[in-house]
């Protein structure tokens, strides 16, 4: 098959689509032929070579994709009932999703969303387990709460804006521009934040804290969230755009008996992934299907230019996902 | 009636038994008649000025007593039946505990343990309360996890080896002296870690690290309990022995898919602490009265030297509980 294969350890950009070995699923696993593939932040990190693949995992990069079961390997969906080769589906990858096919474990797959194509199926499997796992399964939103999501206008946040309302919360977001900002309001945020501007803690603590930040930026932010935090609070850091290591002030985190959760999808254990893409399904998939919940790609660009993709991505310019046309 | 008074607001030794206005309960408060006040380490960080009572509380010191209903003020317990004028209690309070009365919201009335005296009461009120709300309600500490207690000796230390020993868990403690991780193990612990000798840090990995960790120590634990810490592990900070500010490494948590909460007790809402206290009385209760769990009262002094109570308690010269007589 061809994949993206970077040819330069070194170089980010090095990007290059060619000739690699076909997986062969193991037990348990199936092959997808991809169609599309998601971009994400995560994937320009491991082209630094910040975020290697979980051992023995391909480093191909890529961690969603959707296509068509090749061989379905003899593996089951979850309610037992066999999966064919010829099914369109939905998959969470640990990598491996810039290319014509991939082993994915079948706890992983998620069905295609009625009213959905492939290309859209595949811009809406990481950020919707990602928003789940975390706004609820980590986070455990409740109704009227107040969430705090940072870089409302990434993939991430756009989703994130949407399930919170559904769940009957309100929203408050930061981004850098105001056409960003409005693109957060349209999906529902309640309270828009440039943070060029305006310092987030204060618009924040004006509407009396925050029961939930979602953050992606880490080390940067650490002081303020918890500054911007309401009482008995919960920060989930999912990204480090801001760095790795920062002063808590336990004192003050203690006056708010706040909760700090760092996490992540990729190095969890295949039935951890499995229980996340079973609830991922369950809870958010009939919000895309009626329309609650709307995906937004920014574009669509060839496999071919993965780095075209990462650079316009790391530049700032995408607004919700970008993913790449595999055929 | 007579109560601790601090007649020098920066000299934390100047705690003498004087008179003062007797509490007048309002709407949904006993008066309570104490006959035994239990001595935290958060007490003597109040007489040094460093722990204000919740706004509209009394200044008086003590967070925990035992006693005797002498006002019911038509309060009722949990199940609707009366309290009554005579009823032999304890109480978690936000203060007020060093004195001769004292008004108590009914929520944070416990009955007390069958086979215990009043003075036995006093000693269980405030850890057990910590325990089972850090350990079960913000840890939810699950059979097989592997718990590291940091001051396995102290108060809340002793009670957590138990609580944690009677879910079905492991137990690491660390303290200071063999005769104190002696008394450690005679109450269940299973790995004693002497922290004037040994790394904790190592020690604990090698146990394949720590599923929930109950630190009183703060700033200066803050990394080294990230790097004990087990996947997907819980850190609950409930004290500051160590500094308040300290540095986080997000990457290091976020590898491990690490929590961290800060808590407390005494600045909850009213409604918040009856739901712990009913908690504790349904679980922890139990264990209490059919010898599952032992307290350990390290001595009983008179009220009336509430600074020599304070002073052996900050030289850790106490082992489990000191509690004051206050009749």
């Amino acid at each position: 098959m061809k994949a993206i294969i970077q040819t330069d350890p070194g170089d980010p950009t090095s990007l290059t689509w060619q000739d690699t070995p076909t997986p062969t699923p193991a037990d348990g696993e199936v092959l997808l032929r991809i169609t599309t593939a998601g971009v994400n932040r995560a994937d320009t990190l491991q082209a630094q070579g910040h975020y290697p693949p979980p051992k023995g995992d391909t480093d191909i990069i890529g961690l969603e994709a959707s296509g068509v079961i090749e061989d379905a390997n003899g593996c089951v969906r979850p309610d037992g009932t066999p999966w064919y080769a010829g099914d369109e589906v939905g998959a969470l990858l640990s990598g491996g999703g810039y290319a014509e096919y991939v082993a994915v474990p079948a706890g992983q797959l998620l069905p295609v969303p009625s009213g959905y194509s492939l290309t859209d199926t595949a811009s809406v499997v990481e950020v919707a387990c990602t928003v789940w796992s975390n706004l609820m399964m980590t986070a455990e939103v409740r109704k009227d709460d107040l969430v705090l999501i940072h870089g409302g206008g990434g993939g991430v946040g756009l989703f994130a804006i949407q399930v919170t309302k559904a769940l009957g919360a309100q929203v408050a977001v930061t981004a850098g521009s105001e056409e960003k900002l409005e693109v957060c309001r349209n999906y529902g945020a309640d309270v828009l934040i440039n943070y060029r501007e305006d310092d987030f803690v204060e618009a924040v603590k004006e509407e009396g804290g925050a029961d939930v930040i979602l953050d992606i930026i880490g080390a940067k932010y650490l002081n303020k969230n918890v500054s911007a935090l309401a009482k008995d609070g919960h920060i989930v850091i999912i990204g480090m755009q801001g760095g790795v290591k920062g002063e808590l002030n336990i004192g003050k985190l203690l006056s708010k008996r706040g909760n700090i959760s760092a996490t992540g999808l990729r190095y969890r254990e295949r039935a951890d992934k499995a229980r996340i893409v079973a609830a991922t399904v369950e809870h958010v998939w009939p919000l895309l299907e009626n329309g609650t919940i709307r995906h937004h790609i920014d574009r669509v660009v060839p496999v071919q230019d993965a780095a075209g993709a990462h650079q316009a991505l790391l530049a700032g310019d995408i607004t919700g996902k970008i993913v790449l046309a595999v055929e």
